[in-house]
């Protein structure tokens, strides 16, 4: 957590870093020699003091940074990712305004950044991790292959409800972070809510196709959709009349989709 | 979850529903007689069939209909309590406007509500839950007392952050209970920023005494505020300078501090 | 946690500790008066120190010492509440014997123990957390009220599983903390096993009575059992015989059934 | 679940199974055309139909089952995999024996199956989750290097703890399950236990080696351990000696080892 002090205004950077490194580590493992184990409390600490002398902006730099500084450290490193978790907050709302120094936890939507460096290459990637959605209208299962197995009855008009994480990778380090960042958030949102949706399949790939038709700077991007069930209620039973209103959640078993879009 | 289906607007009633049943059941217990047992399988079922008979608008009104309808069939039944967890959603934006039939999880923090009923007595509780809140000014700690087990430095500027539970009772069942629990929740937040704090307890108080003052249905809140401690980082360490600026937020020990204000 | 070390023998004791205060602290709430406010920052040390000058054995002899230690300090305090949760270890075997510094974690199951003193009284019990046991013989569930919403079948044959959340109080400060612990444990579980269930209530209290009856400190006991259902699946939907064989296991909705016995 | 049922002992199998298909399905995806989607309701669905006619015995054998019915089935289907936790229970104790048919759950770790299988290859892996062990002697961490943001002290006597989590994969279909599984576990658990210890990833390389010289059916094998550090309170501050006795376990931030080792 990182608390930028202006005059009578506050911002706070509240992340969680990963810090990974992959190279020619192996005489610690076969002998025990310590001598190029960075310690993960060093890394730790290195995360603080860079933080200090860097103030975080956007995940997505500070990410940049603490991959170089890893790099240029650690000879034989190879490959360093640096995965942040962003813990977002909103101002408390004061009247019209809203407080300096005061926040609420904004979610339960997280923003996710990761920076992938070798000696040779860069790579930045985005995210949107537990954005859950629901669409009450314009959802349908039907048409799958039946077989001795098969109970679920096909249906026009379902609830579909999911837990997105989605995770893009820029073609370029010239991004403007932030609002890229809103702007593929907003699309896969709209994208979301207006398709006329056949399967979680057809309106996962209908979202990661809209990022890519709209926002330049993505070159792929991956998407997860758990399938959070909500399974119509038999009012029947009690002789009542079904009008597809009384749902129950369910956790498990459930579905999983997920797939990769590239540009 | 209850969906209601407007002309091409839809709205959604997300709750998980607990219920409890207190009375003469020993018989159950004692001799394995269940003929006064209602199962639990038949309380889902009634939850959902009650929904559909009596469309769910605030969570307090659809716990009193189910606590009435309990203690109406069950001769045994000496009180009856209705727990309602409200998972909330929010009409994805569209341009200006909002979908009708689009919604995305709005949170962390959730409304919930108590029914508790007896044969002679209602008694109805509203709560927000995990509001996770944190000011960066006007929060100190100091003059407690030492001892040779003390570590704590005191403070005149610290991080206060926690993640508040808070349970109101109202006075009377004639409650606007959609505007009331806002006024409530905004009561809360408002103290929560502009209150100098010496400590969580300090903040509590004010907070409950804020709600009691400005809420008039109010008859009592208790208030539950985990201390959730964002450590300094000591940068001399480093050889940089401290300036009250990084912090690791940590999870346990930690300090827990609760009360009951009634009027 | 505290490692006792001899001589080529360590033993662990792994506690998480809570300590709870009440009494005369109104002034820290309405006033912002700390000077009676032991921090739980000091709390926590004082855990630490206490330890290392009276090396841990029972949890529940520990948990007097730090009620007393802290009764004795804090004027204004009128209850201490000491809650202790051992996690368990067992020496990993090595051949025959076992290991006198390498240890597995045992579990799922805890064991619990909760000192609570005034200035007058000291009161101390013990418990098992999450105990998770499944019988798949000798349990039923017939015979309960049938309404419009009653939609479970009567089942003479139903898999029984739950875990356990049991606490007993000690009637007397003289218990031998570690057998007797082990004999509520296992008496717990023998009458589990043995019993021809009605349904969880039935059960519930056939446990709870057979340690009152077996083990004479245990002045009360409450249990907590939830019903871990296990919902046979109809295989006639495939062409094939139910012989009562394959079972889901749900999590939401269950019952929750619990229950205090006092001699 | 899966009970079954003997004389007068029962066994349970209880699993939970994960089953991931990939191949050409790009249509349900572009064209929300689901006629070569097997929904995961009947995925599902096949588990429990091929458990009643293939009773569970190992799960490694079960997973086979499942992954040769679901290539069979599904023309479209390229690679599929089939995940397999065990959860498993222990009789509880009757005198000197065993109940036949009333069960305590073992753990905390786990065992794992994973069958990987294309129309050319099935891979088999097994292995134990969350195994969570401790040693109090003969572990060290120092020669490591040092720069301007170290803070870690050298130390030639320090807690490890690990939660492991290791996965190995046969090199053969011929393989007896059970045993060879209890094999590893006990060669992992032992090698841990008499490791000199240089660092985690000096323990883990160690465990790993001793697996591949020791069950000649693995043919490779991943660890992961995360460092559950246990950090020494510095008695010092209260006027008490340090003797390397009392450790506080934090859970974040923390290291996290892992490797492959192959034959």
């Amino acid at each position: 957590m990182q608390v930028l002090r202006g005059a009578d205004r506050h911002d706070l950077r509240d992340l969680t870093v990963g810090v990974r490194f992959e190279g020619e580590f192996g005489a610690s493992y076969t002998d025990g020699d310590n001598r190029d184990v960075l310690p993960t409390d060093t890394m730790k600490n290195t995360v603080y003091a860079l933080a200090a002398q860097n103030p975080v902006g956007e995940p997505e730099p500070f990410g940049v940074i603490l991959a170089r500084h890893f790099l240029g450290r650690t000879p034989r490193l190879s490959r360093v990712t640096i995965e942040l978790f962003a813990h977002e907050w909103e101002r408390i709302p004061r009247g019209e305004r809203r407080h300096g120094q005061a926040f609420v936890r904004r979610g339960p939507d997280s923003r996710t950044a990761v920076v992938q460096a070798t000696r040779d290459a860069m790579q930045i990637s985005a995210g949107a991790a537990d954005l859950t959605i629901m669409k009450s209208a314009n959802s349908a299962f039907s048409g799958f292959p039946l077989d001795e197995y098969t109970t679920l009855p096909e249906t026009r008009d379902r609830l579909l409800a999911t837990a997105l994480t989605a995770t893009w990778q820029y073609g370029t380090e010239d991004v403007e972070f932030g609002p890229t960042w809103h702007a593929v958030r907003r699309t896969l949102l709209d994208t979301f809510a207006e398709h006329h949706s056949e399967s979680v399949q057809h309106t996962l790939y209908a979202m990661g196709q809209a990022v890519l038709a709209t926002v330049a700077e993505v070159a792929r991007i991956h998407l997860v959709m758990p399938n959070k069930h909500h399974l119509p209620i038999d009012l029947s039973r009690f002789g009542l009349e079904n009008r597809n209103e009384i749902f129950v959640a369910t956790e498990e078993p459930h579905g999983l989709i997920e797939a990769t879009l590239v540009r």
